[in-house]
């Protein structure tokens, strides 16, 4: 990265994924609810590694994928996340850094190993995550560096972050940190049980310290407790700079410079497997945002980023994206 | 599995596999010839891992994606092969589990860890492989299990399996407990360079204790010493019961009962990723031969069964193959 400062800082939970193909009846059994992500002890995690299908390994966590999306995209980015100094930490370490992304938090070397997030990826390609934190739960404020959140364009923050308690003293120095040195903060609220997990933190910490709000049409309407997309779409403006809202295959409503922007989905041939859809709509606007784009061109990055990654397993771009954006956005 | 025995027993290095994208000019620079397989020990694979891409983990092991595909297309299998009790250990151990397949061989618990194989993809769907044998090494025939070998009908033999010295022994142990039993033995030839380095030992071995012969077109040249396929092919006959010769997509000879059958390759609309192809040629041929199918049609299952695999990534099959073979083999 040298000097210069990066486009995109990320800080999240450092995750390694485990997917595997299952059936709705094995996720009803398993008690799980279709399409949601649930924290899991490591005795539960067993159990469910245990009955589970044959898995694939492949480096997640959503900022880290967003910012893996932003390098791809010929951007700079680092990230920042806890993971334990065992093999899946490698593994981690590895991958993100292999993905051109900065990598330098330093490894736990006691305690719980590096987090992991089994995905249960059933027949019509939606995805139920069950997430161990396991070392991510180390994280602190001690693991930011000054240095490179005063130097990013924007720093990214997954609401996820908020689950492991000291990550949110992290997540606070993070934007502080940011902010006084004139750049912006950026934030996704995750999914919307984590918004019902966090909801009254999280409208202060929008009001108060986010520039740039992601959110899919659930986590929005959760934070406002809502019923409809366009009563959540009248409550967030004007609560932060931009507010980038995406609907899946209705595409993305991006609110900012007292505009209201209509994005439309980019078109898919086959949808695989919706991992990663949200990291990587953000990883397009983040790019597009942090090179000057207007929010409709941003907006437009985000959902060719976001139609790539769904289809194919796992949440980390395979094709070349660059050149689906040169091709498609002017 | 209970005391039936198992269709099909397959003995082979335990492995899992790190697959990530690359160019020709990245394989290149790594001093590597494409489409090869190549032993790597402990130092060069950190090099080599430390420079490629961000890597996928899936279980891997040429006779182990044999019996995977087994068990998959509704045979019954056991695998025999050496990982450490270490975090990739347990992820081989956890997936061939899943995927329906015996596995009791015990861990071991001090030395190298579990053996990985890094694989670089290529554009053209090739792939070059590095294998860092790690605990496969402390196979020997106290891991064979005399009562699995002398129940299954086949007993399945990866010829990677020559490389770490004491596994021979197992190999041998293997095929002499089998035709005690009145079963059969069967062999793959892995590939040309491994041919290469046990030429005459594979030579008695195929005369002396293999009735099924598995090999593609490079590997039965190499093993005759001839220039031809057909050359080897006028070779290999009467050497052992059944050679099941394959070609890419000039699709697969079968010698056996006096006779030689000629099965076209099965169509494929596009070509992912060829890792795996013959491993599951041969859980194809393998399920028919072991249900008292025709060998053409045991040829055929194994056309159709290469051509699912290679139209994903990964060498464990994705699709349904008992309904694709039923659907296409009368």
């Amino acid at each position: 990265m040298g000097n210069a400062g990066v486009d995109v800082a990320g800080i999240g939970n450092a995750i390694v994924d485990v997917l595997a193909q299952a059936d709705d009846a094995f996720v009803a059994d398993q008690g799980l609810s279709k399409g949601t992500m649930n924290l899991i002890d490591a005795a539960r995690a067993d159990r469910l590694y245990g009955a589970m299908g044959p898995g694939r390994e492949v480096s997640g966590g959503s900022a880290a994928n967003t910012i893996a999306g932003v390098a791809h995209l010929g951007g700079t980015g680092a990230f920042i996340g806890k993971v334990r100094d065992d093999e899946l930490g490698r593994i981690f370490r590895h991958d993100i850094r292999a993905a051109g992304v900065g990598f330098e938090t330093a490894p736990a070397v006691e305690g719980a190993p590096t987090a992991r997030c089994l995905i249960l990826v059933t027949p019509d390609a939606n995805r139920t995550l069950c997430t161990f934190l396991g070392a991510c739960l180390e994280l602190g404020p001690e693991d930011v560096d000054e240095t490179l959140i005063a130097g990013a364009k924007v720093s990214y923050l997954e609401g996820y972050l908020w689950d492991p308690p000291r990550a949110k003293e992290a997540f606070l120095k993070t934007a502080k940190v940011a902010h006084e040195a004139g750049r912006q903060t950026a934030l996704t609220l995750s999914d919307p049980f984590c918004v019902d997990r966090h909801r009254a933190e999280f409208r202060a910490l929008v009001d108060g310290h986010i520039d740039v709000l992601f959110a899919n049409e659930e986590e929005i309407c959760s934070l406002y407790e809502v019923d409809s997309f366009d009563a959540a779409l009248q409550a967030v403006q004007g609560r932060c700079r931009v507010a980038a809202l995406t609907r899946s295959e209705k595409g993305a409503v991006i609110v900012g410079d007292g505009q209201v922007h209509v994005v439309d989905a980019e078109p898919v041939e086959q949808v695989v497997d919706t991992t990663g859809a949200g990291d990587l709509f953000a990883a397009g606007f983040l790019f597009g945002y942090t090179h000057g784009h207007s929010l409709y061109d941003c907006g437009r990055m985000g959902a060719i980023a976001a139609a790539e990654i769904i289809s194919h397993f796992g949440a980390r771009p395979e094709a070349r994206l660059d050149r689906l954006i040169a091709e498609k956005v002017a």
